[in-house]
């Protein structure tokens, strides 16, 4: 029979993390101090996060090696597979070559414990002892969870208040991992508490669930906080994803022509997309087209602007220039989560500035749909986040099949729905909708101003 | 680093299940037909089950060779890993070694499709068009489905309806995957008809969701009813489990002294174990404890008697050997549903009764707080049903410890809690008992006399 998993011999392993600033053309624009204007300092990061990771942060290096312990943790789950998707090519009766990379064989679910695990591990070479960090549908806040039962750091999860209610199971997950979960805003903090006095009733943000994780870590200098996505060395950990990749397809005797992944802050997207784009940098491969799918609902790769703005709602942060929809913007309540955020990776929008990227926006049902007829083929129900991406990749593959022509797709699959079946539920009776900015609302949003749509 | 997860090369792929019928001293005693008082024949079964599983169900042969197109579906997430639990040995400060083998990763979560792909595939290839089953919590109708959607069949499911409403994300999976799933007691049937028209209120069982499928099959020449445990071929497609151990556990240059698994109908028991136990039976290898872990409040290995009886409530199945607690015994409503049998395989029943296996019954909080051990230290979260597997492991790694002696423990990590996030959240906030039977109310069930407990 033909093959249809590759899975990598222990020592193709990537020895370390691909840092795409060695190879790109123009440098990323700088991070900003909000409050000198002057592009800011490791020692600014400092009350923040650990110096390990600030210097992973500011690396130009090309390679940098992923240490022993978090190989060690990494070998649990990976290599994750690679799946030629043969069943869903029949299915679709196209003569693309599909494959797709599966993120969902890690314990939480997700790539995400990819760079969890290094963060707890290079903060607890630091001497910390407590994490904060912040989760809206959960998948962070259970993989920092994990990572931190692996090192033994108290992990403290400030949790948007309306999911905290809404996915108990997610929280039971964390917790059975022994993390504390609070649901934010809480009483724990002076920016959640001073939220509660002014509305008792608050059902949270992302925003709002950062400023606490933020003020509880800055407190003490035993306590840091950590980030899911987003930042530089978020993506560089992620970038395991498309090393493994790279050597799985060379095992196939193949080279992808395009690549799929769907974008919130977009750590997996550049996970699978940086290895191979980096080959087409030095010159050492053909050049691939990089399709980032987004959700209508969320659009700024596509709608946003490319300016200076904060990292979050409450405008604590640094300011990093990325394609933007601004930092009050509030996405419509989707399924997808995980792909909710206001603005994009500073390398992944700098890198679409260069032209390397064709952004695509696609409304919720046809990603369900698309998510249906992959696990009927495939066997695996996808994330909602994910099935932006196998939307995606069907649709290239049904390009292929108009145009008669056998192109190598490869798209990642960065999560398993198995904590989502309330969405599939909705999505089955009909409770779903479709809706599209219209114009004026994006431009709206990029003025400031609150957008009540949907 | 030393290693922790073992991989087989695909060339060592077991080629065949492994049939124990073949090496046991003492032939299994038949199954007979209630009808007639004497052992039933193929073609009694044959308007429940196609050909070739009848064949294999009373094959003598030692080893079944595993179909292609079986074993290219197998491919997607076998070999399952078989991982040394290096954290969970420094966490119980034990000199054992402790190895797990782990089921979770199938798209559905546990071992079921081992046997539910191939039922699929034996029965699509005999020209059959449908499968009607019963599932209690669901991981077995989840497993039916994902085979039916490989193999283009539809798929009924008559899911007790207790279950139906309180478990709508495995109805929504099931769903996903093109299955259609009724509440049992139904409209559907005959038997669900007459007993809504008794009792309209009736919640079910798996007694009458066993009538239902079972009415259903036999109706019509193009459908065919699949069992998820208990029957030699099921016992038979689990077998996988154990020889990729075998296999795993020589690349790590080690033997098992002790094997753990849990038991409800005893497949995935069987599956680990009697590839091990033929070694021995043919003296190939050393003799191996064998410990078969079920639950307190179901306790057929540990008190049932071992005597003819229904597989099923409503007493239509033939009559089986097996230790039982009585047709008409209904469990407590543990959270290990999977184990809520009243039953054992008639297999492993006789093989108990051979003396080559010592049986032990758990309560289920020593089981979840096994299971939360378990989690912190290896980072997956164990279905309830697998909690008691983990528990006989600690248990036995810690009579090492007592002892001073290091041993080699293998035990098989059947699924993943993902859908089972309620049990962890019930069992955290307190609100989960343990009960054990009295002498008398086994006495009372042995007798047909109903049991009301807890």
């Amino acid at each position: 029979m033909d093959k249809s998993k590759y899975i990598i011999p222990e020592n193709l392993m990537p020895p370390a993390w691909y840092n795409i600033q060695a190879d790109i053309p123009v440098p990323v624009p700088p991070v900003i101090n909000p409050g000198t204007g002057q592009p800011i300092t490791p020692a600014d990061l400092e009350p923040i996060f650990p110096m390990p990771l600030i210097e992973q942060e500011v690396s130009q290096e090309r390679w940098l090696e992923i240490p022993s312990a978090v190989q060690a943790i990494y070998q649990q789950w990976r290599p994750s597979p690679l799946y030629r998707a043969r069943r869903l090519e029949k299915a679709l009766d196209t003569p693309a070559k599909i494959y797709y990379k599966y993120e969902g064989v890690s314990p939480a679910g997700s790539h995400k414990p990819n760079t969890a695990i290094p963060q707890a591990y290079y903060n607890k070479i630091s001497g910390i002892k407590r994490l904060t960090t912040e989760t809206g549908a959960g998948q962070w806040g259970s993989s920092l969870a994990l990572a931190g039962s692996f090192f033994d750091l108290d992990i403290e999860v400030y949790m948007v208040k309306v999911s905290y209610h809404q996915k108990p199971y997610r929280r039971a997950f964390m917790e059975s991992f022994g993390a504390k979960v609070f649901p934010s805003p809480s009483g724990e903090t002076n920016a959640g508490r001073s939220i509660l006095e002014k509305h008792p009733e608050s059902t949270g943000s992302l925003g709002i669930a950062i400023s606490e994780a933020v003020e509880k870590a800055v407190q003490s200098p035993d306590t840091k906080y950590a980030l899911g996505s987003v930042l530089n060395h978020v993506l560089l950990h992620q970038t395991v994803i498309g090393l493994e990749a790279l050597t799985q397809l060379e095992m196939a005797a193949d080279y992808p022509d395009i690549i799929v992944g769907c974008t919130g802050g977009g750590s997996n997207f550049a996970g699978i997309a940086f290895p191979f784009l980096g080959k087409q940098l030095r010159g050492e491969e053909k050049a691939i087209k990089f399709v980032a799918v987004e959700p209508a609902a969320c659009p700024t790769l596509t709608k946003g602007k490319y300016a200076y703005d904060f990292g979050d709602t409450a405008q604590l942060t640094p300011l990093v220039k990325m394609h933007t929809l601004g930092s009050g913007f509030v996405p419509l309540g989707i399924h997808a989560g995980g792909l909710r955020y206001h603005g994009m990776a500073p390398l992944l929008s700098h890198i679409l500035e260069l032209g390397f990227i064709e952004p695509k926006a696609y409304a919720q049902l046809g990603c369900f749909a698309a998510g249906i007829t992959f696990a009927q083929a495939e066997g695996i129900l996808p994330a909602p986040e994910a099935n932006h991406a196998v939307k995606g990749a069907i649709d290239e593959a049904l390009r292929c099949k108009e145009e008669g022509v056998s192109k190598t797709i490869l798209f990642n699959l960065c999560g398993h729905g198995n904590f989502d079946m309330q969405a599939y539920i909705d999505y089955q009776a009909g409770k779903l909708q479709d809706y599209e900015y219209s114009p004026e609302e994006i431009a709206m949003a990029l003025a400031g101003l609150p957008v009540v749509a949907g």
